[in-house]
């Protein structure tokens, strides 16, 4: 983590502070200072300064805060805000970035009052995105172990057989899987959509008990060792309909095209459209309506943003997902995501599960 | 959810502001955002001025605010600060009112940006303290059916036999059986922490496997239409050492104590007190660590706080945790937590697992 940490801190001048601010706390969870510290806890502030980098927590994570935080001095204090105030007036910061998207309003006023003579800077959210959009090697290993564990489960369940059974019970034993596998918990809330209701683009699981004849749509992930993944397939029980087969054969073209496609130094909305114009040829384009993709590292949403407005350059390290889908009312739906990792050869594919309409009898 | 909004309405003035803002982001939720309207989603603002109330969200959520929201005008919009900016103007509003800790830096800044003449004043937290500590008919409801489905999960995991398993596996079939029985899910991660692990208060599931004669704190709850539940158990499997029992014994008498003594009209640090003195006399007042409960409800932390430095009085409505802990390090520890709802008589225990040295054999 000491590296990052360094990162940032030879950056504070480009960024036009003198120190940079985060704070995570239970309703104002800050990803960015986990990256930055390796802090897991639920109540710390990070300041970097052009002299120092200090992590402040309470005494209830003073223990933990040694086990993981590397390249912050530690300091346990009983009042954040006095303790900060303190270690701005020393360290002569006359300008102070915060990240003010993750930071609340009473945070930051309550800090502001103790040091009138600095100012608040709000720093884009961007200005972290160079540091995680890229993951290490280290981190790909773990988005792909949270992949594999996800997608292990959810086979296990899928040929175990569909019929007959209730989205929530098939959701309870995927997320079971998880754990049994050593995922730490859940990415997100497991989407099982069957029949008619997979025409939902997020349709949480319910009691619906799923019939024969069903397509079946399962958007599962899990997180293991802070990082997530994200996998959808989609299933059918017994013999689909003839226009679900087609809808599917043009969601899988498109999966495939983009998976093709996808190259280091591409615009991230060239490659939604690679997958957008090959679902209009088909005559699906209305009902393909969310972008291509997002990425996913710590976050299960994070950038790139692949879309028709994503204005970024696809760069080798990125993690994101690939999931084109058709949602039709009435009929029904399909998507299929894959998580891919952007190498120099293009993408690598580290999810497990096949794209293909799967037999789920 | 029409009747909350319209006491917040009436209040308006004796808060000293002439409309309240509350807002919703996937980053930063607002329970009372939900609170007060029904919204479910992830992303909507709300506006309560003297003469309207108005509920702000994107085209994603249409069909769902119209569905969920009742009491407020629904207005689907493309920009948010740019649509409350309008109708601040329009509704003549000097002084706006906001959930300050739960809304952040950055989207106060931008609405203010919009309207230079509007004062801002942060609320405190607790202002909305009286609507939801005191919980209705139907919140209690709610909470009582989700701690009887986290109950039956639970017994039914410790009934088969907890020996020779690992406590992330123990842990997922709880969790699954809180899906089976009709719950959306975990309240928080499942605590399984067994043998000396059961010193650490919140020792999450671990690869561990649990052995003859080890103790195990199962700490669970999951969430029902919204609404949380939490209970602790302790178990052995097998013959618990003789200090073991011990700490058991202690701890049991001062949960038993607690529940007989807590009543409406009783300063919350008082029932405190009477947990506290009783492990005291048991010897083991320096291993209870932590306040003796905490509020329960669309949040599985929220006011009432039942510790040596609660300041409210208990009131008809609450509901409320009863969980003394005893932890040594080296030997073991022992949590027992109840879930009660205050009524005139005293406190009604909401979940349903006995609080003896369960036999998990």
């Amino acid at each position: 983590m000491t590296e990052r940490a360094l990162l940032l801190h030879r950056r504070l001048a480009s960024l036009g502070v003198d120190a940079v601010l985060f704070n995570t706390s239970e309703v104002v969870p800050s990803t960015n200072l986990r990256y930055l510290s390796g802090f897991c806890g639920s109540d710390a502030s990070l300041l970097i300064t052009r002299t120092e980098r200090l992590l402040f927590t309470d005494g209830r994570y003073k223990t933990q805060a040694k086990e993981q935080v590397t390249g912050f001095r530690i300091r346990v204090v009983r009042n954040k805000p006095a303790a900060l105030a303190g270690a701005l007036k020393s360290s002569g910061v006359k300008r102070l970035g915060i990240e003010s998207p993750r930071i609340s309003y009473e945070f930051v006023t309550r800090l502001a009052r103790r040091v009138p003579g600095v100012e608040i800077v709000p720093l884009k959210e961007r200005f972290l995105e160079e540091f995680r959009i890229c993951k290490a090697d280290w981190e790909r290993e773990r988005i792909k172990r949270a992949a594999e564990i996800a997608s292990e489960a959810c086979r296990e369940v899928v040929e175990a057989g569909l019929e007959g059974r209730r989205e929530c019970d098939v959701a309870a034993d995927i997320e079971a899987g998880f754990r049994v596998k050593g995922a730490e918990r859940v990415a997100f809330e497991t989407i099982v959509a069957s029949g008619v209701r997979s025409a939902l683009p997020h349709g949480t699981a319910t009691a619906r008990r799923i019939e024969r004849n069903d397509p079946v749509i399962i958007d599962f992930g899990c997180r293991y060792e802070g990082y997530c993944s994200d996998e959808t397939v989609t299933c059918v029980v017994g013999t689909a309909a003839s226009e679900f087969v087609n809808i599917h054969s043009a969601v899988y073209d498109a999966h495939m095209k983009a998976l093709d496609a996808a190259r280091e130094g591409m615009k991230a909305r060239d490659l939604d459209r690679v997958a957008r114009e090959s679902i209009e040829k088909a005559g699906f384009g209305k009902y393909f309506m969310h972008g291509l993709g997002h990425g996913v590292g710590m976050e299960i949403h994070e950038p790139p943003h692949v879309s028709p407005r994503g204005r970024g350059v696809l760069k080798v390290g990125m993690v994101f997902t690939i999931e084109p889908g058709v949602y039709i009312e009435g009929i029904g739906g399909v998507r299929l995501e894959s998580l891919v990792y952007l190498g120099t050869d293009g993408a690598e594919v580290l999810c497990q599960m096949p794209k293909d309409l799967i037999a789920a009898d």
